[in-house]
This record gives structure tokens, sequence and C-alpha cells, in this order.
């Protein structure tokens, strides 16, 4: 997936509508072939994650951003370049735990809801925009962290925002060294 | 769906590969759902459809187009504007009858496939990209053009371009008055 330095970079930009009402395709889809939202928010997250193994590539050559130094650096990252680049917003970041492996990625818009005016009664569980979950997830662990992502609030669900939670998980590795 | 005038433009684009990538993990769920490649291609046509009745509101606010004359100009404003709203792409048409109702649209490359190397040998009857068909479909019934659109060539089957054809389906008030 590399890309040839000569590739024109206007090519990459799509209008979100198109995008958007697709997703909504792939959704209901899932919602008719499983019955619990459990099971549509898990399928989800599972294409998120093969969609995010294969985008980091993309994001890495295109971005040319250099590796990260720490937690804090990746999430801002993740906010200010990957999701201006993909979804053409920049979430806020706050860090959640003194131990700073915890982050929030905050959402005043989420432009996956477009055209969702609200969540059907039957299906209050769903977490509609978990796909983003798992390509955070696909992405991360491909540049060999280790995350668990999940939405913490949703303006679909009636939140006043939409905040996806990102705990990086910290590896044996470092267990160690901190004994 | 009207917009107001002073959303800004640039909110609407966003980079094609999370596009292309979601668009394969939806294709991948129908090829779970369904085992005929022809049940796949009609459920994607009818997805398509339902996105084209929706997407063509978006279409005339944001293009601000005026009303076509003619089959020709219609075909050419799908290649010319829409395709390259949407897709970020603008398909060569070419005209296939001398009745002046059907017409092509021939991609030289296709966006949509962009991490598709080719289809598997049990999908080779797979019209990988038919959603497009149900929205060009779906956005010309909107503005009470009754068309039939499919694929008729398609470089992931082998063929050298990716075509589409489209036949406007004359009403017939249209046949009425030439009798």
């Amino acid at each position: 997936m590399s890309r040839s330095p000569g590739r024109k970079q206007e090519n990459h930009k799509i209008s979100r509508e198109l995008f958007v009402l697709t997703y909504g395709a792939l959704v209901a889809q899932l919602c008719k072939d499983y019955e619990k939202d459990e099971d549509v928010n898990a399928c989800l997250d599972r294409m998120g994650y093969s969609i995010g193994i294969r985008l980091i590539d993309d994001f890495l050559a295109r971005s040319a951003v250099k590796k990260c130094r720490s937690y804090s650096e990746t999430a801002n990252m993740i906010a200010q370049v990957a999701f201006k680049m993909y979804l053409g917003v920049t979430p806020s970041v706050s860090c959640n735990s003194a131990t700073g492996n915890e982050f929030s990625l905050i959402l005043d818009k989420n432009p996956l809801v477009d055209f969702v005016e609200e969540l059907p009664a039957e299906r209050a569980s769903l977490c509609y925009c978990n796909l983003l979950c798992g390509v955070i997830r696909g992405a991360l662990e491909m540049v060999h962290l280790a995350a668990e992502v999940t939405f913490l609030q949703d303006r679909l669900k009636g939140d006043a925002v939409t905040e996806i939670g990102i705990t990086f998980l910290r590896k044996p590795e470092d267990r160690k060294h901190r004994r």
C-alpha cells in the first residue's frame, strides 16, 4: 500500500455524505443479521479492527508523522491528524487518569451520524459508531500499542457529547521494569 | 436536509480510504449473508437505491445545478458533477444508442476498489460496486427519471475499464406523444 510520491493528494478526498449513508446501510444490515445489540457492536468493532490494521499504512505514508514518544502524544495524533484526515473533524483530547494511559476523544459533532436522528427504541444498546473504536484499536495494534477503545458517551443516546475512551494497556515489560 | 448557506464546504470532504475499506466490509458482510452472488448484487442495488433517494437532496443543494433538458445533459451531470463530488473521479460519457437514451459512464480507475485485488473465484458473478448503480437509479428516480443502471464492464472481472450503463426508460406519455 505504499504511495508513489507523484500521486495526487486531491484524489484522496471524497464527499462525506456518501460515506455516511453507506455506513448507515452497513449498520442497518448488521441489525438485520443480529438480534442483540451487543452482537452488532462486536461485529462493528471486529470490522473496524480489520480496517484499522490496513488503514495504518495509509496513515503513516500520507501523514509522514514521526514516532510518538508518549501515550499523550499518540492520543493527540489520533485526534488532530487521523480524525482530521479521515473524517474531517478534530476531537478535543483529555487525559482521564493520573497514570497517564487513559484518554478521551470528545466530539461535539459526530460526522458519522449526519443522517441519523435517533436510535430506535429497541436498539437502545447499539453503539452506532463502534466501527471507529475498532479502527483505532486495530491501527494502534499495528504500531505495537495495545488499547481498549470504547464509547463512553454518545449524543445518539442523549449525551451532551460523543466521547471515545482509549485506555492504553501497559505491556508486561513495562510492568516488569516498574517492579 | 437543506443546507444553511453559512455551512463550511470543507467539512464535507473526507479521506477516501476509510470509505473504501468500510464499503469492503459491507460487501464482505453481504457475502457472508447471501450464498448467491445475484442476491448480494440485488441487496447492494437496493441499499444504493435507498442511499440515492436521500443523497439527491444533498446533491441538488450543494451543486446548485439547473434542471437538465436532455438525457445526454443528465448523463454528463452525473459524470462530471456527481461522481466528482462524491467519489473524486470523473468518468467519461458515451452515448450508446441512436434513440439517445442509453449512456455509458466509463471509469479508467474505480476508486471503490482501491484495496481489492481481484474477486475470489467463487464470487465470479459478484458486482462488487453494485451499490453505485442503485445510488444512481434512486437519485434519478427522485428527479422523475426512471432508469436501468447496471455494470457493463468491470476491471475487477478482467475488463479493460469499468463501465456503468444507464438506460433512461421513456415515460408512457413520451411514447403517446410520438404516435
